[in-house]
């Protein structure tokens, strides 16, 4: 059972929830991409720490690449609601788009 | 009712499934990043034709961004994939990190 | 003999001459950057393609990549003459902070 | 005077003396490119700070950008290094690409 699971539109409810607590509400386009391209640069430095050149020599790479994947989601998720983009409809279309025909209704396998 | 909508972990599932089609399989975690960067620029290019400098004098841009976005949260999922990350729990890890307490029990309103 | 090459002063001197021509004159900050986001994500593809996981298969791949290289070194010098920010200063101070003593004056051997 | 002034092969050569002490010298070109990645990634912080929608409310902005702005010239001249890419001869093709004929003898006026 994956009752606790969240959709990609629960996520984007959340989200946005959280951030209509503040009076300043959602950012400007170009700062929530500027933020985007720092949260992929901080993924960048873990991704090289422990996949790459810059060894870190330490063993909590995997658990900081999680963190930073999810910084990252949180900033895509925020923009896609600044922009009234539905990320469930910008993902079956990507999945249309390579080929996976009727994406909405193909049933994946669970992991 | 949201039967047709996918949960975070079916759209994990749903990449792989795609991804596990080809011999090659998932890419190095570094190629796989080079895509990110790929694709953020892309959606940087539309975000500045849209909202910012580069105007582009059209009214297609909120559907190119969408489809953007779209691409961006692929390769999120291709990376977390490949690395073993489960975005879901990842979200709720950010979500608590900002003060969003027992996020996973949290029902966002529906949109 | 270097008589024909730039220094970085020129090199800023002449991306301002060049930006001075047009009415609009420097774009925003945010702006700038997020064209800087979209160069780097061209030149991720070209590197992907040549060095990486995702394959061109032509011979132009190490021209293409010096030509992005080209954008991104625009862009950035685009970038500092927007926010009055001095590139060879800039240098020398990352060069200080990694060790090179002095290095304003130390001669470099020509290539 | 700007005796003290470096040129683009000058700086491309005193990088490459100062990567040359060590053992492992340049990083695959995916690793650079990940580095590069994340000092964008940095200057998209400060310049969000600074000109963006989140304020750091403090005065250092400006010597922070310039900071970072040095940090990502020199990792775009690594690369081109480790790339055997000329940054001068790409310097002036992007000016041609963008209409400014014969640029190698174009004089700059000093800023």
């Amino acid at each position: 059972m994956n009752d606790s699971q969240w959709t990609l539109q629960d996520a984007q409810a959340a989200v946005d929830e959280w951030i209509s607590q503040w009076e300043e509400g959602y950012w400007p386009p170009l700062s929530n991409l500027a933020r985007l391209t720092e949260e992929v640069g901080e993924l960048a430095r873990e991704i090289n720490h422990t996949h790459g050149a810059k060894p870190a020599g330490d063993d909590e790479g995997a658990s900081r690449i999680a963190d930073e994947l999810g910084d990252v989601l949180f900033v895509v998720i925020t923009l896609a609601n600044s922009l009234d983009v539905d990320l469930d409809e910008a993902l079956q279309s990507v999945l249309s788009k390579y080929g996976v025909r009727d994406a909405h209704r193909f049933t994946p396998k669970k992991s």
